[in-house]
């Protein structure tokens, strides 16, 4: 078959860059100092029986952090940095992840590194079996598992220029065959650019058969975690790859297939066997070490060339025979592997030849990529910018072992210096954020089907959701949203069913407002124009008011505005309720912006002082707002006697605002455990007769302390679908009401969460 | 208790207009020659067990139609307006409602006057019983029962206005009792004014015993439908009334207490009995015949006399003896009833003083009515202005059998004209008019929560459903009308579950676009601005195109919009199929505005022609639209070498348009019956995987005959939430599918509608 002439046809190219990524990432879990912990896998992270992202490795200690299957590199990458995201945040506050492939300076009693605790006795068994057979230290390495698949539309458009195949499956069993082969020759190159395994820390080796000069990868070279020698597989065809195995089993030198350690892995089904009915589907590149200057691990510049080379290993030709072709690659990557980092390498001429072959590659198939060939290509003359040099210079610096602390804490702090945010889902809202976060730790395999309308799904087993921003879910019905959005209705469903709500309406004439005379004439109210602007307009009457007063009362308003409201004044203060599944779980008070003085600082410097906190930023991408200083807030300033200079007393609480809005600077104040739980009550049954389930309803309540016995100890002021949640989470005072999970856990009641 | 006073008090004032309306209508139904019909209660309409708005009376052609409460005039009649159409609508096409009090030409024997055929077995004996009773013929007759409430603020301000009464029951039995008394008093004005039944028709009388001349209305008179004259029941107390009526029932006078036809009922409970404990909560006037003039047989000023009249009946004192008021009150009325139409009456100066006293209330308590007065007192000098003066000139002139039959037969066609509206709901969305039309016609009830925003309150038994714009309701959830508004996400979804969809994105930079090339070059596809005038900016590529005219494709699409999509081109014709609870209930076939030739007229006289149809109207108020001759349209037409003057030849089709919607006048036509069950299969199961119960799901069809067998027959192009009904229910040409009727068999399944 000649690749070179297929993947050139007209037909081919447009697909050529089409594919398929995952990513799995192991870490030992270290303390905050670089140790390793003897603390268990994170509580707070769903159960490893079916946990989609976050596992363990061969230790207690060692997290893996996988990937779904992404098509793109920048998709690979959000998922990765939100589920490193995920994985640090639910660790204890004092743990964090080990950024090197050789673990932390391990402990002296071999004991002491806990088996990953696993609830299946199978899987704790196996481990065990490892232990025996290679010793527990060897299995504390870490690294990148990249698995790597060719878009289908390439592959089904390679398979239709060729006749020598045809079934789909053997063709791509023969594509991945090549690949395979080439890879085991050609995979040097990787380590050369990517070893980042330059020294181990004291006790990973128990024996005197080390390294004893540093190198590019200890993990990749034959002192790392690999088979023994007498292990060995044809990569000739599929059928003696799979019969050679089935040997290294029947003869006990493999206790199973997956122990077989390979640099590739050939995947599609769950046994190699059933890689014959449905061919090779995708490759696994186990040779990757952990790049410790990136947080999670490896860059986009790494996936984008390691894709490239993936594309020259099937355009490339192949030595006969395969079996030494491989072995040369497997000889050749161990020199490599053992080389000085910061020194050329033996193999630089082949290297050179690559990267000419495969920027020929490039231009003649039409691929970008010049920068990015040039970039890694330079690296050959310049062996101090690979990755294993750069640690090895760190190492020489400060020691190993404090450089990759220092480096850990630097990714710790950047985990947890916005941690109401997801890496790698930021633009979009806090609440979807969250949610995602949730999703990610409890185990709920999560996908955003588009990022701008906050879609998300959600897949549990066979059962599946879809959520829109944050609350939206399948457990509210069509008509409960439009009703809670047609305020009018709202207050006239929930009045029906005997509730308090303000009666109030909105006139778009003189005349008809003045009808509405009868019904305000003995209550307080409020006539204010429907757009107020500073307040101008508005009238408040405490009750028992004449006709002449509220004619004038229009006219004040309907001067300001074609449209006047007319409604009923309570008083009280505001909570929201969040109402769930018939349960507040969280009850909210906001104030409008403010400061509180020490009388020294100006309210311009206690605004400044109060923005810094990191809670506070613009446009809903935080929690709460920063407080401005713009005409709103200065004219009430001024109306107070105040100005933005002026040096309020000692604890003199200055209003900037009004309105209580947190998307105006206001505060959020959690009461949820302060508010007498009758007040909940009447939130809940209101929720329901709206048939609602999920709402954030705002109830008035003169006395919060008092239990509720007689209507006007509250008034229900409206019903919000959709309400935000983001201002529950994180409070400006009191406890947070982690929502987003009791949106999961409404989604999920299958999974106790 | 000072009534004048006590409604003269600033407090009670603001109220004093506040009342509840409920009306029940009688009418025969005729045939359109004015012959009483023979067939039975129309089909149509829902089960009488239950049905809250149309019933029968006496007999089976007895329409009885009933509004809900109302509390203003508007409302009340925009319902009895409403149940007008319906009933109307829902009786055979040969049938009509007969516009008098008086009945139409009887049946020669007795026998042929069918008692209504009622389920429950007591009411068919009890109507037995009072056809032995007082003659089937006797109870013929029609009226209006007009329920008078007095606002509930308003007597909860009066109540406080005084000491006398301890409770608000007896507060209330005591303001009604005067009220009853003083109706019965004073009840001969309506009579005056409103009596409408100055003839009879053959064999209505059975005896000589009847009046010779015409009267101003036979019903309200003794020889109407009354009591025998031994019946006598005292209103001075309600414990008086309640101890006579049941005297006389346990005399046998009267069979059971409803078998008493006061002029006046005091209602509130099940049972007279009952009224001790509620207090009397309303009135029912049963003193008022049917106004022929009005299709709904009463009118806006008729209602807003009677409530002013209600006012003065509580304003005005009485005098005592209690007996003796009702009985000179019952005297009067009879003479009043008896006396010629066109000829004053014997009681002008009381006529006078009443007018007199109603200006002179609604002057001390600051209501309006001056005019509404002033146009009735009129009436008192000028008998001819009456309505029995007007039936009887009308009889005069042809006779009252012809003019009635007219007068029915214009309201018949009014009713008729628009059937796809309702009157009374006219200014709402069609399907909701639709909608309501149903719910009424079945027995459902339906309240207007909001006209504007189209939500619609129903109520069967305890079974209580919101309906929004006539489709959005609680059998969908929140997330699946979501997802079909992101048109993105669900061909995500619909694709990923093996529908066919079009693969086509919005790109907002052409360098976005131009990587989607691998995406499209295989494939038909069209390159169009997101917003397209007269087509510019489109190309079209029919399959295998090359990247560079891709590229071009692009620059000539950005050039005209800032978003460009790109969509694969699926070749078909486009069928939108209306899915409901896992059934497709319409496909519709949808076709540009185009005129057919005749070889004779212009394009703008064809299309003036085809605008006649009164199926075809502006702005959404008919189901299809009027076809424009604007810029687009004389584009069109130049395109195909034509003018609006051009004459088309005979059969020649001409477009007006290239897009098929409906709203721009293009044609609808239903093709239900037409296509191959598969493609039904196939829009159910789509409609399905979207999570959605509702649902117009757009299939693309190359061949609707040919059942579907691969993905190249059909592609669906996408799913509407909210799916327009109104052009399935009056398609331009094939079966009307009435699915507001589908909605509501899915929302009431307990109903078996």
């Amino acid at each position: 078959m000649n690749t070179k002439k297929m993947m050139a046809q007209e037909k081919v190219k447009p697909f050529l860059l089409q594919a398929r990524y995952g990513i799995e990432k192991e870490s030992q879990r270290v303390t905050l100092n670089g140790d390793l912990v003897q603390t268990d896998h994170p509580t707070l992270v769903g159960n490893r029986n079916f946990h989609p992202y976050i596992q363990t490795d061969f230790s207690e200690t060692q997290l893996e952090l996988i990937t779904p299957v992404a098509e793109s590199v920048n998709e690979v990458l959000a998922y990765l940095e939100a589920i490193h995201d995920v994985a640090q945040r639910s660790m204890p506050k004092d743990e964090m992840m080990w950024p090197l492939s050789m673990p932390p300076i391990l402990p002296e009693k071999e004991e002491a590194i806990q088996i990953a605790k696993l609830e299946r006795h199978a899987d704790v068994l196996y481990r065990r079996y490892l232990a025996r057979e290679y010793g527990k230290r060897k299995q504390m390495v870490s690294g990148i598992h990249f698995n790597f698949e060719y878009g289908l539309d390439l592959v089904r458009q390679l398979f239709l220029t060729q006749t020598e195949e045809a079934s789909m499956e053997d063709f791509k069993t023969r594509l991945y065959m090549k690949i395979a082969r080439n890879f085991l020759r050609y995979r040097w190159l990787l380590t050369y650019l990517f070893g980042a395994s330059p020294l181990s820390e004291d006790r990973y080796f128990d024996s005197e058969d080390r390294p004893k000069e540093p190198v590019r990868s200890i993990r990749t070279s034959h002192y790392g975690y690999v088979n023994k020698p007498d292990v060995q597989v044809s990569y000739e065809t599929l059928t003696r790859y799979s019969e050679d195995l089935a040997e290294n089993v029947a003869q006990g030198r493999l206790s199973e297939e997956k122990e077989f350690y390979a640099p590739i892995r050939m995947r599609g089904g769950k046994k190699v066997a059933d890689l014959f009915h449905t061919g090779i589907r995708y490759v696994e590149l186990r040779n990757i070490d952990l790049n410790p200057f990136d947080r999670v691990g490896i860059d986009a510049d790494e996936i984008e060339f390691i894709h490239l080379f993936m594309l020259y290993l099937l355009w490339t030709d192949e030595k006969l025979p395969a079996d030494e072709w491989v072995a040369e690659g497997n000889r050749i990557s161990d020199e490599v592997s053992l080389e000085h980092p910061a020194k050329p390498t033996a193999h630089l001429a082949e290297g050179q030849r690559i990267f000419t072959e495969m920027q020929l590659m490039a231009d003649e198939l039409e691929l970008d990529g010049a920068d990015l060939l040039k970039k890694y290509q330079v690296w050959l003359d310049r062996p101090e910018e690979t990755l294993a040099a750069r640690v090895l210079a760190l190492d020489e610096a400060e020691g190993q072992d404090v450089a990759a602390t220092k480096l850990g804490r630097k990714f710790y702090d950047q985990a947890w210096a916005r941690p109401y945010q997801l890496a790698g889902f930021q633009e979009m809202e806090l609440s979807t954020q969250n949610l995602l976060f949730d999703a990610i730790q409890k185990g709920i395999e999560a996908e955003v089907l588009d990022r701008q309308d906050q879609f998300v799904k959600l897949q549990h087993g066979d059962h599946q959701e879809l959520v829109k921003n944050g609350n939206m879910t399948s457990k509210d019905t069509y008509i409960a949203p439009l009703l809670m959005a047609n305020k009018t209705v709202t207050k006239l469903v929930l009045a029906r069913a005997g509730f308090r709500v303000p009666d109030g309406e909105t006139f778009s004439s003189i005349e008809a407002a003045k009808k509405a005379y009868p019904r305000f004439a003995q209550k307080a109210f409020v006539i204010k124009p429907k757009s107020t602007n500073y307040g101008l307009g508005i009238t408040i009457f405490k009750g028992e008011t004449s006709m002449t007063d509220f004619n004038a009362g229009l006219a004040i308003a309907f001067a300001e505005d074609d449209e006047v409201i007319i409604e009923e004044f309570l008083p009280g203060t505001e909570y929201r309720f969040f109402v769930i599944d018939h349960q507040v779980k969280a009850v909210l008070l906001r104030t409008p912006a403010n400061v509180i003085g020490d009388g020294e600082r100006t309210i311009e410097e206690l605004v400044a002082e109060k923005n810094a906190d990191p809670l506070r930023g613009l446009n809903h991408r935080s929690p709460l707002e920063k407080i401005q200083l713009g005409d709103l807030e200065q004219l009430m300033l001024k109306e107070q006697g105040l100005r933005i200079d002026s040096v309020p007393e000692k604890d003199q609480q200055v209003f900037l605002r009004e309105n209580s809005n947190v998307s105006t600077g206001g505060d959020s104040i959690d009461v949820t455990d302060d508010i007498h739980e009758s007040y909940k009550q009447l939130a809940i049954d209101a929720v329901e007769v709206l048939g609602a389930s999920i709402s954030g309803i705002d109830l008035i309540i003169p006395d919060k302390d008092k239990p509720y016995e007689v209507h006007e100890d509250y008034g229900i002021i409206e019903a919000n679908f959709n309400p935000m949640m983001h201002m529950h989470i994180y409070p400006y005072i009191g406890k947070s009401r982690r929502l987003t999970l009791d949106v999961l856990r409404f989604l999920y009641p299958e999974m106790n969460i």
